[in-house]
C-alpha cells in the first residue's frame, strides 16, 4: 500500500465507511462459515481465507490519507477496527495513530508489540512521538528512546516537560532559521536547496548567534522583495511570539486576534525553542470545546463511540454517582416538611417546578459567566458592573416567571394564597439561582480552577435544595396556620 | 491615531482594558463635576473638558490592532463603550466592527451615521461588507451599494446569495490565479510586481481561459523548484477545493483532516468562484461551537456581556417559558396520584430523585451521539451497533443506578417493597431516558435538522414525566394494595 494525497470528499467518506463495515462483515460471515463447514483441513482453508481478506481489506484503504484511514477506524466497531487495523499496517501507521482521537488511539495501541511501536515511531518527527508518549506501554517508550539521537531526546524531553495547557506542550519543531545578514536572494538559494518545506511554513524565523529570535520573515515579503535586500532591512521586528511555557488558550485567541499561521516560541531569555501552528490550534480548540460540551452532560472527551459497554458504563458513572449524592441531599428537605405536604397534597407537585425553573435559570447565567470568563472580557474593573446587570436581570427575570408560574397555579387550583406562594417562592429561587450561577464559576476563577467543571452539579444541588425549602418553608408560613 | 501592527499579549490588555475604564470613569466624574459646579460659562468648559476626554482617550487606544480595540470594546459596560467608540474613529473602525461579536455590533452602529458607515465601508473588501451587511440600516446598505463598483457589486450579490451554513456565504476574493503556460521565473516576477499578497496566501491557484481551476502552485514549490520550470509542471492536481453551496461544517472538517490554510472555492461547472481560508474556518468552529455551549443552556449566542437588561431578559425568556410549559405538564402527573402521596409521603421526596437521574442519564447518551453526528462518524451501516451498545449500557447501568439507589432509600425508610419500587422505577426510568437521549438526535439528524436544538428540552420534559409516572405507577401497584 502506498502512501497517498489524495483528498476526499466527506460524501466519499461515509460511502466508503459503509463500503468497508459491509466487506468486513462479509468476512466474519465468511469465517464462521469455514469454521462450521465440512472441510477437513480447516486451519490451511483459514489461512488462505484471512490472507484473502487481508488483501481486500488493504485495497480499500489504499490511497486514503492518514486522517481519512483514521475517520473510518474511528467510526469502525471494536473488533472491526482491530481486523482492519492489523490489515492495513504500513508505513502510514504513524500518522494515523496521531489523527485519531486518545480513546481510539488506546484501543489500536494495545494490539501492538513493542517493536512495531519502534518501528512506527521511526516515521515520525519527535513533536509528534511526544504527542503519542501519554498512550505508549512504558517498554515501548524505552525502547523508542534508546532509538533517538540526542538532539532528539532532548526534544522529546522538552516537549513532554510541559503541562497539556501550556505552549510548549503543542509546538513543533518544522522552523527554518536564518540570520539577518543574508540577502534575500541568498535566502532564497537556501530554501531552494533545502528542497522542502515543513508544513505551515508562512515565515522564516531571524535568529542571532545565540539562537535569539530578532525578527521574522514572512515569504510573502520574500517573494515581493528586491533580492538584493538584505534580511535585516526587509524582516519584522514586530511580531507575535510565545513563552514556552504560556497558557495555550491564551495563544490560541492570539491566533485568532492577529490571524496567524505560525509562530516562534521562546523561553525566557528569547531563545528560539520551537514553532507553533495554526494546526495545533484547530486542534486545541477543537478539544476544548468537545471537551467543555461533554463536561455539561458529565463524560469525559476520552470516550471512543464504540468503547467497550464496561469502559464506558466506568466512564459515565463517577457523574451518576455525584448526581444521586446531590439528589439525595436535596430531597431530605422535602421529608422535614412531610406533614405540610399531607395537609396541602397540591404542594407535591407544584414543588418540582420551582425547583427545576432555579436549575435551568441559574444556568443560563453560568454559561454566559463561564464563555465571557474564556474569552478573557471579565476583569475586576468591570466585574462590578456585571453583577450588577445579572441581579437586575434577576429581579426583572423573577418577577415575570414568578407572575407566570403564580398564574398558572391559580389556573389550575384556584386558590390565591397558594399562587401567591408558588410566585414568591419562584422570584427569590430565582436569586438565588443568580447568585448561584455568578459566583461559582468566578470565584473558581478566581483561584485559578477551570470555572466549567463542576459548576453545574453545584448548582442544581442548590437550586433544587432551595427551592424545595424556600416553597415548602413559605407554604408552612402563610398556608398551614391560616 | 495610526493604524498599528503592534501585538499585545493578553495580560497587557487585560491590564489596558482596566486603565480604559478607569479613565472613562474618571471623565464621567469631571463631566458631573462641572456639570454641578459654580462655573457660570458651562458650555464652554463642558466643550473643552470634552475634547481633552476625547484626546485622551484616542490615546489609549493609538497603537492597538483592531482586534485588540474590539476585545477592549466588547469588554466595556454599554455607555463607556459608546463613549469611548465615539472618541476613537478612525480608519480602523471598519476593521473593528469585523472583529467585535454581532451583539456588540450592533450596539456601535445603532449610534453611526449612514455617511459615517458609507465611509466605513469605502475601507473594506467586499466578502468584509458582506459579514456586516446584516446589521447595516438599509439606508446605509442602498448607499454603500451605490459606491461600489460592478465587479465588487457582483461579488458582495454572490455572497450574500449564500446561506450562512454554506460555503459561499464564509469566502473571500483574495485568491491570486495564473495560468499554467508560465515558468515558475515569470510567476516570481508577477508576486515582485504585485507588491503584497492577501493574508493567508499559501498557494496560487491556476486556471484556465473559462476560469476552471485546474492546478494549485504552493508558494513552497515556488521557492525550492527551478525558477525554469513550468507551471504545469510544478502544480499539484489533486488539491482540496470546495462547492460553493457545500457545508461549512463539512469544509471546516476538511481544513482539520488536511491541514489547510487556503482552498479555492468553486460553483458546480468548476469554474473559480473564491477562496477560503483558515481564519475564516476558526471564526466558523468558535461561533458554532460557542453557540452549542449557550443553545444547551438556552442563551442565544447574540447576547452580549453589557446588552441592557431588557434585552438579555427577553433573550432568555422564550427558553425559560417552554421550561414552565414542560415543568408544569410533567408535574400534572403527580396530581393523579395525590391519593397516592397522601398514603405514603416519602414518596413526595423520592420522586423527584428518579425523575433527575433520568435527566442526567439521557442527556450523557445525547450529547454524545449529537457529538458523533457533528463529526460524521454515525452512519446508516454502524447505527444498529452504536444503538445496541448504548442500550446494554442502559441495562447496566440502569441495575447499578438502581441498586444504589434502592439501597439508600432502603437505609432512609427501612421499607423493602418501597425500596425495590424505587429501584425498578429507577431502571426503568434509564432505559426511557437512553432511548429518547438517542431518538431525538438521531430522527432530528435523519430529517435535516440540527441536533443539538431542543434535545435537552424534549429529554427532560419525557423523563421527568415517564419518571413520576413509572414510580408512582409503581408505587400504587405495590405499595398502597399491599
Amino acid at each position: 500500500m502506498e502512501p497517498s494525497n489524495k483528498i476526499h470528499t466527506a460524501q466519499f467518506l461515509q460511502h466508503h465507511l459503509q463500503e468497508v463495515i459491509m466487506l468486513l462483515e462479509k468476512q466474519q460471515l465468511e469465517k464462521s462459515l469455514v469454521q462450521r463447514g465440512p472441510i477437513n483441513n480447516h486451519e490451511l482453508v483459514e489461512t488462505v481465507l484471512c490472507k484473502q481478506q487481508q488483501t481486500r481489506i488493504q485495497e480499500k484503504f489504499a490511497g486514503l490519507r492518514p486522517a481519512d484511514t483514521a475517520y473510518i477506524l474511528e467510526s469502525l466497531p471494536l473488533d472491526q477496527r482491530k481486523t482492519a487495523w492489523n490489515a492495513i499496517k504500513t508505513d502510514q501507521d504513524g500518522q494515523v495513530l496521531l489523527e485519531v482521537s486518545d480513546a481510539v488511539r488506546q484501543t489500536l495501541i494495545s494490539g501492538m508489540e513493542a517493536e512495531e511501536l519502534v518501528t512506527v515511531a521511526s516515521s515520525l518527527d519527535t513533536d509528534e512521538i511526544a504527542d503519542l508518549a501519554a498512550d505508549l506501554p512504558k517498554r515501548a517508550m524505552l525502547k523508542i528512546l534508546r532509538s533517538l539521537n540526542s538532539k532528539e531526546r532532548s526534544h522529546l524531553n522538552a516537549i513532554l516537560s510541559y503541562q497539556e495547557n501550556q505552549v510548549g506542550s503543542r509546538m513543533d519543531f518544522g522552523m527554518i532559521t536564518i540570520r539577518d545578514d543574508l540577502n534575500l536572494k541568498a535566502v532564497a538559494a537556501y530554501i531552494r536547496k533545502l528542497g522542502k518545506l515543513p508544513g505551515h511554513t508562512d515565515k522564516l524565523f531571524v535568529v542571532d548567534q545565540n539562537n535569539i529570535v530578532k525578527g521574522i520573515l514572512p515569504l510573502q515579503r520574500l517573494l515581493t522583495h528586491s533580492p538584493s535586500r538584505s534580511v535585516a532591512d526587509v524582516m519584522v521586528t514586530d511580531f507575535v511570539r510565545f513563552q514556552i511555557d504560556q497558557d495555550i488558550a491564551e495563544a490560541s485567541r492570539a491566533f485568532e486576534r492577529y490571524d496567524l499561521i505560525s509562530a516562534p516560541v521562546i523561553d525566557s531569555n528569547g531563545e528560539l525553542q520551537g514553532r507553533l501552528c495554526v494546526d495545533s490550534i484547530l486542534d486545541f480548540i477543537r478539544d476544548k470545546t468537545d471537551e467543555d460540551l461533554l463536561i455539561q452532560a458529565g463524560v469525559t472527551e476520552e470516550e471512543d463511540l464504540f468503547s467497550s459497554v464496561w469502559k464506558s458504563a466506568k466512564n459515565r458513572w463517577g457523574w451518576l454517582l455525584i448526581n444521586i449524592g446531590t439528589a439525595f441531599a436535596s430531597t431530605r428537605i422535602i421529608d422535614v416538611f412531610e406533614d405540610i405536604i399531607l395537609q396541602l397534597v397540591a404542594l407535591a407537585s407544584l414543588m418540582p417546578i420551582i425547583a427545576a425553573m432555579g436549575g435551568n435559570t441559574g444556568n443560563q447565567t453560568s454559561m454566559l459567566i463561564i464563555r465571557s470568563l474564556a474569552l478573557g472580557q471579565i476583569t475586576s474593573s468591570n466585574i462590578r458592573r456585571l453583577i450588577k446587570k445579572e441581579l437586575t436581570l434577576a429581579v426583572l427575570n423573577g418577577t415575570f416567571i414568578g407572575c407566570i408560574i403564580g398564574l398558572l397555579s391559580m389556573l389550575l387550583y384556584r386558590d390565591i394564597a397558594l399562587s401567591a406562594v408558588m410566585a414568591t417562592a419562584m422570584f427569590i429561587n430565582l436569586l438565588v439561582a443568580v447568585l448561584v450561577g455568578l459566583g461559582i464559576p468566578l470565584l473558581r476563577h478566581k483561584f485559578g480552577k477551570d470555572p466549567a467543571v463542576g459548576t453545574s452539579v453545584i448548582l442544581t444541588a442548590v437550586t433544587d435544595s432551595m427551592g424545595f425549602f424556600i416553597f415548602l418553608g413559605l407554604a408552612k408560613l402563610f398556608l398551614i396556620d391560616r
